[in-house]
């Protein structure tokens, strides 16, 4: 069974309250894959300019499991780049640029090697760019997309159909009332049923997650951070779902009576990466979920969450 | 074992979006006491008016379990009435009237037959008023206090006094930020066990709740109830406390090494005895928690929000 993601790779400069770093690994992709590389093997779809710092490079090759042969550079072209900042103890933040370079150009291809992916993520892009994507991956056994607040307004179009093409959704609170009219995560996340999907994961940051699936409903609280923990949330979201995808991947989903227990559990495990993610700038955090940490700080969240 | 709540009786306005009720039985000791009731007897100690309706005794006298006889009524008095009004989907709150009446006066006592109550919960007054409760009730196990905005703005000192007295603290996340200065709720948590308290319990509303105690942090997801579940959020944090501290004295909690897995324990119970609650105006949705009732769901949330 093989991961798949497409998504950004990112040179991002990010301020807190407390810090700022300039020009780091970011983007969707690269946290994705770094998070979702513990659980199974994750092939990495992108592109990046001339630009790219060779020390992100050597980061990411070092994610052992991640393949990087889906990563075009064009040389002429310049890396994706996002520059934002973290106000109120890092629950408000403001987008300060973003510069899309090759992201704005020609999407990147699939390379043929790539082709019998089974498990394909889908990270937050044009939709038709998403659906684009999806065609060269006949082999899929199950797809889910990521989408945000730029394409329900100006793609809606787009998006409905490639909604009716995938097996899952998944999108933070806001994106949810924004695309469905419904502020109730539930209801709305029904009605998002009705688009198409099987089931749609709502991720409320520091609330925790609701997956609404066709066969039931599940919610789980974020990891119970202290504010020591909390370095840089950026990229949460994205591990979230690459512990989630790098579980069902493991597991081997298949549709059936068994998806929502696995999805249920697939939760859990996107809260511990997430967990990690948040506890450092760039994939810093992401560098101490060892299998050792990942096993532990799982039983810590289970230890905390769990319902007698 | 025996369970005493000391509070408000009131008379509620309430308008949703959808609808509107005019004065019905209301209070923070009415919820707590009917949510707690299908747990264990429960002692109410409050005041109210010669304006008190027959119709709202003969509701809170039909709660099974509810011992009434810590219920004064100043026949010359106006019983406590509040008015409110929901907005934006039933979550943002604005009071449009409080009129203190006979609990703006002085407070009840606590009746002689009440005064080997072993666990005690302090509903929301002014912290003196609490301490003094408090000193009628010496065999008392575990006591665990609500507070507000207000009393954390006009009577701090009075407050910490109180927090050094009592075992627990129940409140809100804004009112966890208010009394900290600290908005991460874990961090605000421990922040508060070193005024006094052994444990806090920060409640989210629609987030659930964390609970933060010296052995230790958990963290409940709310049920994930779909909008057409949520007729009137009011009573749901009294009725969260209520199902909490009935599954506390049902198991008898004493001090120590399962004191941490019983209050864990608590929060569920807290979480469905909520879920009721915003199912109707008044204790109309409590109506419908019969213990059969309340098992199935009970089930139904483990289910959900089961951790593998």
């Amino acid at each position: 069974m093989s991961l798949i993601v497409t998504g950004t790779i990112g040179i991002d400069t990010v301020e807190t309250p407390s810090a700022r770093r300039e020009r780091v690994l970011g983007g969707s992709a690269a946290y994705f894959a770094a998070a979702a590389a513990p659980f199974t093997p994750v092939r990495v779809v992108g592109v990046v300019g001339g630009d790219w710092p060779a020390e992100h490079r050597a980061i990411l090759e070092a994610v052992r499991g991640a393949d990087l042969r889906g990563l075009e550079t064009r040389a002429q072209g310049q890396t994706f780049a996002w520059g934002g900042k973290y106000l109120e103890n890092l629950n408000v933040r403001e987008t300060l640029f973003t510069d899309l370079g090759v992201v704005g150009e020609a999407p990147p291809m699939v390379p043929s090697v790539f082709a019998d992916s089974s498990f394909v993520f889908l990270g937050n892009t044009h939709p038709s760019v998403q659906r684009g994507l999806l065609t060269q991956l006949p082999k899929r056994k199950l797809a889910i997309a990521d989408t945000m607040d730029l394409w329900i307004n100006i793609a809606h179009d787009e998006l409905m159909k490639l909604l009716a093409e995938v097996d899952g959704l998944v999108l933070n609170d806001s994106e949810t009332c924004l695309l469905t009219g419904v502020r109730n995560a539930v209801t709305a996340g029904e009605r998002i049923l009705g688009y198409g999907p099987r089931f749609v994961v709502v991720k409320k940051g520091e609330h925790g997650a609701v997956l609404v699936h066709r066969d039931g409903v599940a919610a789980v609280p974020a990891f119970p951070a202290t504010e020591e923990m909390v370095i840089d949330p950026t990229g949460a979201g994205d591990s979230f779902a690459g512990g989630m995808m790098g579980h069902i991947t493991r597991e081997g989903l298949t549709p059936g009576a068994s998806e929502f227990a696995i999805l249920q559990d697939a939760l859990t495990w996107g809260t511990v990466m997430a967990s990690f993610t948040i506890g450092g700038f760039s994939l810093e955090g992401l560098r101490a979920a060892t299998p050792d940490a990942i096993a532990q700080r799982h039983a810590r969240f289970r230890a905390a969450a769990r319902i007698a």
